[in-house]
């Protein structure tokens, strides 16, 4: 854990909070400069990530466009996905438990009859469909999301391992919205692999904003904490 | 270069050919079973390369359910890509400069952008639009394009490098479409980085299917021709 001292949460407060139940989704819209904590409620949960421009769906973070625009896989702290319009669309902010994939689909349907389950599974893909018509959109092709604690290892062969997320409970990410935007959250319903470490839990979201103390007060540039990323440093 | 007694491309003949001039994109259809060969015509080129459902736009040749298909970068010969509803849809048959791109964006009118190009240049995503306009159907999403000797080489660190392909003139890979689809290449234009060492060119693709004497004879395995890929020996 980042030392709370220094964290940017500090000098933040909440404009809104969600508990979204293990194995659902969960959509809502952020303003340009909004903060988005999201925590790992009971440890070893990942959560699919997506964002799109609130006015435009077509305008969504885009991995393939990121790491390109990075040079390298996932943003660390001070760094922003780009959009597939190539422009920042979320900046990482704090990122204590920097192990995330950024290369693998959400679980879909398929994915489940793929694993030999029979009958419905719940699934990221379902959860973002649904929390996007809750929130009053259409229907939505899914972009790739990040897969935020997924621990999809990559090997120095090239081959991935589906691990457990290394998160414990209360673990956080605090990311920054750079534009106005529509931000979908699914925790995960992966009870099959090791990706939600087999037992899908909740996610707590809230949306934050500085107070008036945080807003007069230290700059709040990114924490310098970092450490690995996707298979052993490759970010 | 493979052995030209042992290429697959011995039993096949074209039902169609098209030189794609350098910068410009085509977009064609395909039956299930027939084969794809992509020519690189002089050399150092690289084709952005999409594959649709004939039937439905909505299913397309998808990088992170290749990705999590496999367990590893991009299929190999005898391998397949997977569509974004988990189902094979283009497989490698052969493959002798197996040095690809699967991890980047096409190349679009904001990267000409971000990277100093003072007005119009053409790009991967838009010869994908035309394309498939000029075939006869709307607009596309573009999906993540496997970037056809695209040489964004992947180091230990996790960090890319933008490398000229490594392909000589005449140096080609053959496909082969699972399902009806639709075919789309781009001749990437981009004149900029070294991503076509510094000059694009064009590419040369045929629709191949078994001759008789193909048909009757051997049975048409995958070659066994293999060599590093992405990151040497990320695939």
């Amino acid at each position: 854990m980042i030392d709370k001292a220094t964290s940017v949460r500090d000098t933040l407060e909440a404009k809104m909070g969600h508990l979204i139940p293990a194995r659902t989704g969960f959509a809502f819209t952020v303003d340009a400069g909004d903060y988005i904590e999201v925590v790992d409620v009971e440890g070893r949960q990942t959560a699919d990530f997506w964002a799109f421009h609130q006015n435009d769906l077509n305008e969504y973070l885009s991995a393939p466009h990121t790491r390109i625009g990075l040079m390298h896989m996932f943003p660390g702290p001070g760094e922003a996905f780009f959009s597939n319009h190539r422009r920042p669309i979320i900046r990482v902010v704090e990122d204590p438990v920097p192990v995330h994939d950024f290369l693998s689909a959400a679980c879909d349907p398929w994915r489940y009859e793929e694993l030999g389950h029979k009958g419905w599974h719940a699934s990221c893909q379902e959860n973002l469909e649904l929390a996007m018509k809750r929130a009053g959109y259409g229907w939505v092709t899914t972009p790739q999301p990040f897969n935020i604690w997924t621990n999809f290892h990559l090997n120095p062969d090239g081959t991935f391992e589906i691990r457990a997320p290394e998160t414990k409970a209360g673990d956080y990410i605090l990311l920054r919205a750079e534009m106005p935007a529509i931000i979908a959250l699914s925790a995960c319903p992966q009870d099959i692999t090791q990706t939600a470490g087999g037992n899908p839990t909740d996610v707590l979201v809230r949306v934050l904003v500085p107070t008036p103390a945080g807003r007069a007060g230290r700059a709040q540039g990114p924490s310098p904490a970092r450490g690995g990323g996707q298979g052993g440093g490759l970010r």
